[in-house]
Formats: C-alpha cells, structure tokens, sequence
C-alpha cells in the first residue's frame, strides 16, 4: 500500500507520524496533504535507512542536492563525497543524475549510504546503455527504459524523474516556438530526439499506465519531469513550457486515481515578474501537486553565481508557494559541482527556503530568526554561532576579525549600536 | 546652480548629458527626472575626477559598496585596496564609513582615487572626534555636526546621509515599541543618545535649512538616512520605522524647493512579503524620490552569507521599484570585510540589480542575457565569458573541469544537449 493508498483510507503511517514530528505539526494535517495530493512522502518500500520526509503545501521547504558522475569525470568516491558534504550542509534530499561509469553500482553505493529522499532519472541509463550498445540514444526501446525504471525503483529510490509531459505534440510546439536555447532538460531531450528519431510517441506518456504499475508497487514518488523548461530568460514560459505544463496536470490526476504519489517539476530560467505567475499556473493545472523547481534562475548573465541567481528566484517561488527547491551550485552552466560548489550550493538554496518559510509558516519558521536578532543585540556569540545556517563559516568570518577581548566585532568596534543602546 | 535647478530651468547640464549617453537614453529624459526629483545624479562640484552617475526612476539600478575603518580595524591602505576592489568588481557608487583614524585625510585620499560618485555619513566624524575631545558622543554640538557636513560638501563629497529623521518623536516610539534589536544605524543611533542625553531636538532635523545652504552649495545629494531602519526581521515595517519615513517625506519636499536633490534610505531586514510594501510606500510618501535600501536581507539566520539575503531582498525590492542597492558583504554582522568580501558583495548586489532590470528596463537590459544564452547554445564559451557579470571566475570554474579538446563542459559531457540538438 502507498503512502497515498493508506491516506485515503484514512490511515496514518509511521512515515506520516515520523514527518509530522519533523514539521512541527499534527500527523491529522500530513494524512490530509497526502489524501488531497498536496503532500508527497516520497518514501520507496526498499529504502532501507530512509529518515523521511514530506514535500508540500504547509511544511518547510525542502531543498534537493544533484549529484552523479559525467563522462568527463566519473568517480564514484568524488560523488560519496559530495553526498556527505549535501547531508552535512543540510540537504532535504539527493539525487543521482550520474551519466558514466557502473550506473547500477554508482547509485546502489549513494543509496546505501543515504538517509535522505534519494531521486533519479532512468532515463539516463537507458538512453547511456543504448548509446553502449547500439551507438546512438535514440536506438534505446520502451522497454529499455521501462527496464531502466524498474531496476531504480527496486533499488529503493524514493523519487523518479519522469519526462512523461515530453510529447510529439509538445516537440511540433518547441519546433515552431522560435526558441534560443532549446530544450536544456538532459531527460527531456533523450526524449525529444527519440521521439524525432523514430517518429513514435514516448513511451513514457502513451504506456503511462506501465510506469504507475511499477511506482505503485514499490511506492516511488512521480517527480513529473519538465523537459520543455526554459533554458533562457528569453525562453521563459512560453507555448512548448506551458503545453508539457497542461499535460502534466491530466498526468498527476492519472497518477493519483492509481495511488501514486506525484510531484511535478518546473523551471529553469525566469525573469522576476513570472515566477510568482509559474507557480500559481502550476498549482492551478495540476490540482495542488507539490511544485519542484530547478532555480528559478533569474538571470542568464552570472555563470560562476548561479547560487545566488536562483536563491533569488527560489526565494520568490517559495513565497508564492513552491515547495521543493533544486538547488544550483557555481559551476552550473561551466562545470560538473565539486564537493564544495556542493556545499555551497545547499546554503544558498536553504536560505532561499528559510526567507520563504518565515512568510509561509509564519512563527514556526521566523522564532529562529528572532532567536538570533536576541543573540545580536544582547552580543551573545556563541548563541549566534550555533543558531546560524551554517556555524562554520560564520565563526571563522568573525575571527578574522575580532580582538580577543572585544565584545562588539570589527564591524563598528568600539562604536557598536547594540553597547551604545544597552540597557543601563 | 544645482543639477535640480538646472532641470528646473530646462538646462540640460554635462553632467544630464553623461548620465544619458551611460544610459542609453535621451538627455530630455534624464532632464525632466532630476526636474521632478524622481532621479538624482550626485555630482558635487569639487569633486574633480567624476564620471557622474543617475539614480532613479527609469534608469539601470545601481549598486553601493560602502568601505571605511574601525576602531578595530583602521589602516588607510586597506580601504585603499578596498576601493580598487569595489571599482573593479563593478560598484557604481562607493561610500566612506570610517570611523577611526584621521577621518578628514582617509577621505581625501579615498575621494583623490575615485571616479565614482562618493558619499559619506559626517556623523560619525562629529561624534567620533566629541568622544575623543569629550569622552563621549554626546558631548557634540549642533555646531560640530554641521561642521563636519561642511567639511565633507568642501572635500566633494557627491551624497551625504543625514539621519534627519531621527527625532524626539520618533525616539518616543522607539522607546515604546518593543523592538528586539532596538536601532542598529550607526549614525541614527548616535543621534538617539544626543537626543536623549540632551533632552533637545536633533540639529538636523531642526535646523534643516541649515543642511540645506551647505548642500546647496556645493550641489551635495542629500540620502535622507533612516536611523529607525529594522535591524531584525522582527522589527520590520513597525512604528517607528513608518514614523520616520513620514518626516523624511516633508523634507524631501523642502529639500526640492530648496533646489537640493534628495534620496531616500530604507531597510534593512525586512521578510519578503514586506519588501514590496516597503517600496510603494517610500515612493508615495516621498513623492517618487530615489529609493536607496540597505539589502534588504530577507532572514537573520545566515551570518557569513548575507550577500546572497541581501540579494534575495534587493531583486525583489529593485521589481518593486527601488533605485539604488547598498551592498552587504559576506561578513556583514560578525567582522569588517576585507577586499575579498568587497568583491563578493558587489557581485552579489549587481546581479540582484540586474536581474531587477530585465523586468525595470526590458530590453535594455535583457539584451545581455539574450546574447548570453545564443552563445551558450552556440558553446561559444569565449563569448560566455565576455557577457560573464564576472569573466574570471567562469572562466575559472570552466577551466576546472574541461578537458582541452572538448566542446561541451564537464556537466554533462558528451550528452550536452547543445550538442545533441544542434542544427545539422
């Protein structure tokens, strides 16, 4: 039985208990999320050490690290380390978008050692073993790619990346579209040339009912994959975007009646003034799922700070209701993440979340931001050390340049606001 | 005369015409924004090495970055390496903060090296040199302060921030109003204990037209400092912060009929939902004067990178119509930043500044992104770095992980999506 099976019945699972003890509220309000759709405990039954966690309406923000090897680089000791540095940032969830190497065993090590919601894209591995075996993507079957699935979900991931809403249709529209940059959706293009290719539609949207029948019956969580995102402010929410938009929701309702979780995910690059306008689109169309958005970045001119480019466009989904950031790390659009563009990365995307919550979940969120506005007036250092995102990076800025004996730091030194007003 | 009187009697200065050609717009445009007090261009007259900047309504959004001693941290040198920085980094304006050391020889030196418009807070001099002469701040006179105003107008300095609106009334509500961080401008804190101490009204405030004649004078931008600004997310949008923006909305009118040009500063900490708010409100209240914000940093909770808060609040608070962005660096809250953080926070204001501008300016400014995103597409990656915000380090990041022969980076190597859906 699902977690949406049993929420339906009225039941509450020890993964519902165990989220809403995370949250802070009543498991009641998790089991009505998950009833409604609104909530996803993305949970598989073969996720043997999974700590788990809820994704939507009314709870935190969660924030997902990517990680996984490329064919430049392919080291599966790089990508564990870059697990541990995600949890010890605080991560929410990881994925494994590894394209080289030993797929299989790559994602069964990370999974092994993940606490986390752990999501993927088989679509990779079918389209790399085809590539393998036969020269070109595009010679990979339905079957290969159902089989790619299955054996993700029989590992225990928790969340798959679907690019069900990738259609003939929606290829005519991104064809006639006049876009700059394309499809920048890796899944979504192994999809788009196979649809071209072969003249056929994806598998993944006319045999939907194969792939619900597979995620049912280990409880993998939908996570309904954009392939038509907006790689280009230019590009942004424009017909192909918002015609795989439209599909999705017929797909998440699809999803639900079988009793399968489902979240849909979402742009990728958009000017300020629409990003509040995707998320009300996405919520409305697909019935309250659970939005996943990659970025928003919001501009295309900072390559080397797209943490910062998208914690501002994450920032303002958030607020307008966005429940699941990707992060970004720098290296986007220049290189594959190091562990520490990583680290990075998760501190951006989670003070992004935080700025959010404080406006979605009111004093649940903020008494930690008033905790530390205390600990800064009354100059109480350590208290601001170990309420801060991250206490590291913070003591260490503040040593550089404190005197020993100073109260106030270097900042205003002897001149500090918080001992010129002290209560006497 | 000053710019304001020159706009007023239809005369299109040099300074009108520069602004212009840096903006891409006409010279009549600028003219009838400075004439109605919604763009302001400090320029003072003795400051002999300037390339005159705009700020305000219709214009590119620009970014401070304020550098300057501490009794902890006073060497000339550094905040020498610092300016270097700053300009480099791309900061449109700078502003001198010191408070230790020979004040009027930091300044000048800074001020002889400084192509950018330069302001200054001369309340810090008056009541650094009251606590040395008296052994306390307090201790200064209406005489000292208005002195020291003096001397910054005669060195050239472009803006000066006046806490004009910090007065006995709004002490009274901040006495009242159960704030957690109490006031945390330095200078409006200053001018909180005289009023106190004195039991008088503060001298800016009740000798205005006194500022006004030094202004004047010297065509000295008048940035009406907001002493009462939040230093907590707590504490935003309260009493005494909309009780002094209410005064700083009547001087900004004296200033105009006095033919001095005015901005206005605002917060601060503020939590997303207010940052909106807190535009529409100075630009009503203010009557469309420049809006200058500190951030605004959206949560408290993450000292050591309060770039990217800042960042957060100030793409949204530049959607919503603010003017001019005052940077935050990295080690905002717990240390004097280095040149390094200066660099950071530059970055970081710039991208927040332009991401508002491709919603503020349209064209103008998406241009930039649209090119960016042909040459990613193209995998021009020497034209990427040219449009880069910051060249070096993409080209950096870049560099970290290609392979010399290779097209695509190592994100995604050899299924780069450029690649697989380039035009044959």
């Amino acid at each position: 039985m699902t977690q949406l099976e049993a929420a339906l019945r009225g039941e509450i699972t020890p993964q519902m208990r165990r989220v809403a003890e995370r949250e802070g509220v009543e498991p009641e309000i998790i089991l009505r999320g998950v009833a409604a759709g609104r909530v996803v405990i993305p949970a598989n039954v073969n996720h043997a050490n999974l700590d788990p966690a809820g994704i939507g309406e009314g709870l935190r923000i969660k924030v997902n690290a990517n990680l996984g090897t490329s064919s430049a680089i392919a080291d599966v000791d790089d990508e564990l380390a870059k697990l541990a540095a995600a949890v010890e940032a605080g991560a929410d969830t990881v994925m494994d978008l590894s394209s080289a190497g030993d797929l299989d065993a790559i994602r069964r090590r990370l999974l092994a050692q993940c606490p986390l919601p752990f999501g993927s894209v088989p679509i990779y591995q079918a389209a790399v073993e085809a590539a393998k075996r036969h020269g070109q993507i595009t010679a990979m079957t339905a079957d290969d790619i159902f089989d790619a699935i299955r054996r993700h979900a029989e590992d225990g991931v928790d969340f798959l990346t679907v690019h069900c809403g990738v259609t003939r249709e929606g290829v005519r529209h991104l064809e006639s579209s006049g876009r700059i940059a394309g499809m920048v959706s890796r899944g979504g293009t192994f999809l788009a040339c196979w649809i071209m290719a072969n003249d056929a539609e994806n598998p993944l949207y006319e045999q939907f009912d194969r792939l619900l029948e597979i995620a049912r019956a280990h409880d993998a969580t939908l996570s309904l994959g954009d392939g038509m995102r907006p790689g280009a402010i230019a590009d942004a929410t424009d017909r192909p975007q918002v015609h795989e938009l439209v599909v999705l929701g017929e797909l998440v309702e699809r999803a639900r009646t079988a009793g399968v979780q489902a979240m849909v995910e979402g742009p990728g690059h958009l000017p300020l003034d629409q990003v509040a306008a995707n998320v009300a689109m996405e919520k409305r169309i697909c019935r309250g799922a659970p939005f996943y958005v990659l970025g928003p970045i919001v501009t295309d001119i900072a390559p080397g700070y797209d943490h910062i480019t998208s914690a501002i466009g994450g920032a303002l989904a958030g607020m307008a209701g966005a429940d699941f950031l990707c992060y970004v790390t720098p290296s986007e659009h220049l290189a594959l993440p190091s562990a520490r563009d990583v680290r990075e990365g998760v501190i951006a995307a989670r003070i992004a979340a935080h700025a959010a919550d404080i406006v979605r979940l009111g004093a649940r969120a903020s008494a930690r931001d008033e905790a530390m506005s205390r600990a800064r007036r009354d100059l109480d250092w350590e208290q601001q050390f170990r309420l801060a995102l991250d206490p590291v990076r913070a003591r260490e800025l503040h040593a550089r340049g404190a005197a020993e004996e100073a109260e106030a730091c270097s900042m205003c030194g002897e001149f500090c606001v918080f001992k010129l007003l002290a209560p006497k």
